[in-house]
């Protein structure tokens, strides 16, 4: 049985139907395995080394709380998909709602920590692991409380994603939805936050307005399309206003990641009171 | 001549030593290629499929003016270093400026071109190529008039840092300082721009002012630091004020990219007016 496991462990990074399929998804390294809640690992793979190595205090909750194995350093080169291996691996268990109520539901209970009225980011087809993991990473940082997401972006749970979100993926709220346009109409409605509905921006290269003269202080959302095409017509059109980040400079070129980040930041700025 | 130039080529893209002593750097594709000045290029290879392809045209200057040589599809995979090669690829020289006050010249007709006071970045140590090229990309974008590094810096004509600028590095001025210190100093003395000397913004977690309460409407610049140590305390203390990304969400973790162009955009969204 534990080497039927360790194959399906080895695979679960590299076949995002397989994560799909099992609800799990791989963590590696100890700053991540030391965050998780023990109940959401599914298995715990450690080399020899690591249980006497400093990073092991990370994550002793874990190792106390749940069962792990002992691996090899080669074992643990073959289940782990980054060059160095950090000595711990954990298949854990993917976030999952009761829908969009049992999404929206986090998303506020979240922002109350915060203490922020709702602020969402809507990516529409996003194609690169490492601009997603951005995305969540600069957003978080930036008191976002939800992220919303269609089927056709990059799967959330792939390693590299989960890699450069640098842990926000295991905080953020994040959602798949099966139909992004819906979605969005309901958060308008207010369907899942007592009636008040959610201002949409677009943020679009011939956006009406500056996104620094958008008001992102009421509970609102900006939608990102994808890297090439930019968000698709029929979305677009169901925002409240098309936002614009002017460049005064030579290009007019702008990585979806930063400009999600830069959007997000004027919020939190607007949001803290300038 | 021609084999001991294929070789030369492919190792070019690998040796970041090679591109030194040669001056010269790799760059792949029809985007760049058609925008580097034709009398830059010292070698030019293409394949059959490339000279009857649409993308021609965006490289007709190119192939009018300059002798180019026309390879296999397998010979052309071999120098790029990409996965799927786009059929031209480009020995191209580097740019130099005569010392300091060549690169400040190339700064100061660059901004006035941008109608723009100089607004530089100084970038300490940056590692990762994907970061060094956003920065420059986004910078650009944002109206960033030149950009210095130290030598410690990840190489800028390493293809990985090419190609994620998306071409900004044709455009933007670009300098390796051998003393940063130094040079940090004589920007603040105005040593190259008549004695009108620039601010200089040091981007710390501990700044002592938010990015958005700082002028960046004034000649000045923005010193970034290493992914994981930030700017050296030798480094920062030359500065005129620390600054600091406040950060509402649950997390004080910010990519050093991101950083930056948030910090470059809040600069565009003062000179622009607001």
């Amino acid at each position: 049985m534990e080497v039927r496991n360790k194959k399906f462990i080895a695979e679960l990074g590299k076949k995002p139907r397989l994560r799909k399929e099992s609800g799990l998804y791989i963590i590696d390294g100890p700053k991540m395995a030391g965050e998780i809640d023990p109940k959401d690992a599914e298995e715990i793979f450690v080399t020899e080394d690591f249980l006497s190595s400093p990073h092991l205090r990370e994550c002793e909750r874990l190792l106390r709380e749940k069962p792990y194995s002992v691996i090899s350093p080669s074992e643990m080169k073959r289940l782990s998909d980054t060059v160095t291996p950090q000595g711990i691996l954990v298949a854990a268990r993917q976030k999952r709602y009761k829908g969009m109520a049992g999404f929206m539901e986090a998303v506020l209970s979240y922002g109350k920590r915060l203490k922020a009225e709702p602020f969402m980011l809507i990516l529409e087809t996003l194609q690169d692991p490492g601009n997603l993991g951005t995305i969540i990473r600069a957003g978080e940082a930036a008191g976002v409380t939800g992220i919303i997401a269609d089927e056709l972006t990059v799967d959330l749970y792939s390693p590299k994603v989960v890699r450069s979100t640098m842990g926000a993926i295991l905080r953020l709220p994040y959602y798949t939805a099966a139909d992004l346009k819906k979605t969005v109409l309901s958060l308008k409605n207010g369907d899942h936050t007592g009636g008040i509905g959610l201002k949409v921006y677009a943020a679009r290269l011939d956006g009406a307005v500056e996104y620094y003269k958008a008001d992102f202080r009421c509970p609102c959302a900006v939608m990102i399309g994808n890297e090439s095409r930019g968000l698709s017509t029929e979305l677009s059109d169901t925002a409240d206003k098309g936002i614009v980040i002017p460049m005064p400079g030579r290009t007019e070129s702008l990585n979806a990641a930063v400009a999600a980040a830069v959007i997000s930041f004027e919020a939190a700025r607007q949001r803290t009171g300038r």
